[in-house]
């Protein structure tokens, strides 16, 4: 059984638009990742949006929640924006039993050559084979329990919520 | 408590010398790989020894299994040449006990730029925190046991050896 | 003598700023980029200003001008965003006599791996040192004197004017 | 009429057989580099050969000769390695009349990411559109004519011949 990638968009995938001089998507650049990385890991890769997290709605996470629920794979990464990653793991923890799924995502996007996705697409991947069912995010080559995660906005960094 | 990463070199290091143009040993990148990652793991670099894997020696591999077991840290990233990374881990695992060791590496130099160099720190950083004790091989995105564990020579890919 | 470089910004040298996702000027890196291409030609590098080049004034190209005028080199390469890249070969065309001064920039910011920063850096070096004096923009390749070009919108090149 | 670009390999095209962990020539990267550049300079690219310009032999020589004198195009652009880039100039010279014959190539491989290139096509690309007809070497942003120009060995760059 292998693992079930759905790509939500964020700044791993974000491109530069060079008539315009602004960021937008395109199309995903995991596969292109995965043979950068020679992964050998039997993967299906799913689109299911490409946006900002900052956008993404309720009806956006119950869509990804029940792609979840349907896969077979007992195994799934989701590439996200960073800005609601935590969010997102949270709700998607009290929607999906029985999976690993791992969350993760770039602080730079792929495409400008000095991204961190590589990296944390490499974790990813070593978490969801690794560990129990659970909803995990996956950032800073750490692993995160989704109810003990948070982004530091001064410093882009995930961390541990205060107190635990 | 951290993790302790020992450089030994391999592929993963080597540079292009522009005035011979042969491949040599410098530094490591590993510290600059670790910061284009964005990684907050604590860790603890040592470089051992800056060599191809073709010329380690059973005496190269008692100083690593030494510093392994005196280290104080309990997980364990060897980086480390392809070609004989699985003899390594063979014989690691003969010494050592109630540590996690992942041998990783690259088939690519990391500063020619289409390395899979980042893709598999990140995931040897994720299995190294997530496995039991033991000696592992982390390439391709998976992870091998030390005892099925081989590479190929025609592909370039690890793989688990036959009839397992 | 040498040759001077005067930077005003534009693509060229704009980053991604990880923490607002936005881009954004810190330094430039036309040092980084001579020494990458092992230029050994005398330059003298100066920052004017680092704007996108919609929002430069005449009052900015008044002192470009000055610059250019009383520099003591006779070759002066200008870093500039490509939007008003033709009208300031223009103003400054009526303002600078004796010197030959080459205008670039670039599509794509340099710090994003797939820029055309690099190759245009290179082409202006070798107008500059060729050309009889005049103002020219060196982009796509070619060089085009200061009365006749324009950047097409729609294509992101530059091309002489119609009629000509 | 547009420019004839030959391609003679050199290290500028090298790539690294990571099963071998060797250099070796597959295809040039020159209009992959031109597309980069967002060069729109109309050009003609022809591969020769692909080979190190230590095996580069007087028949080779002669077979590049013969084909500036038959192109149809005045300006011709030639990639070659650098160890014997002078002593091809100087043969040329000997045999090309009313045509700019410029010859360029790269320290580092263009795949290796930091690679002097793309800086060294654009000078090319430009010095061959300016200057009169005559054979020359441009490299480290300068252009040298074919018989004032050697490789200095232990820095790597070309220098003009001393007492010149």
């Amino acid at each position: 059984m292998g693992i079930r990638i759905l790509i939500t968009g964020g700044t791993f995938d974000k491109e530069y638009n060079e008539l315009t001089g602004e960021l937008f998507f395109k199309d995903t650049h995991l596969s292109e990742m995965l043979i950068l990385g020679r992964c050998r890991v039997k993967v299906d890769v799913r689109t299911l949006m490409m946006i900002d997290s900052l956008d993404m709605t309720d009806e956006d996470r119950v869509m990804i929640a029940d792609h979840c629920n349907k896969s077979n794979e007992k195994k799934i990464i989701i590439t996200h924006g960073t800005d609601t990653m935590a969010d997102t793991a949270k709700f998607l923890a009290a929607r999906i039993k029985d999976k690993t799924v791992v969350l993760t995502g770039a602080m730079i996007p792929y495409k400008f050559g000095s991204s961190d996705g590589l990296f944390n697409l490499g974790s990813a991947m070593a978490f969801v084979q690794s560990l129990q069912p659970g909803v995990y995010v996956a950032m800073n080559g750490k692993c995160f329990n989704w109810d003990n995660v948070r982004k530091n906005k001064k410093t882009g960094e995930f961390e541990e919520v205060d107190g635990r």
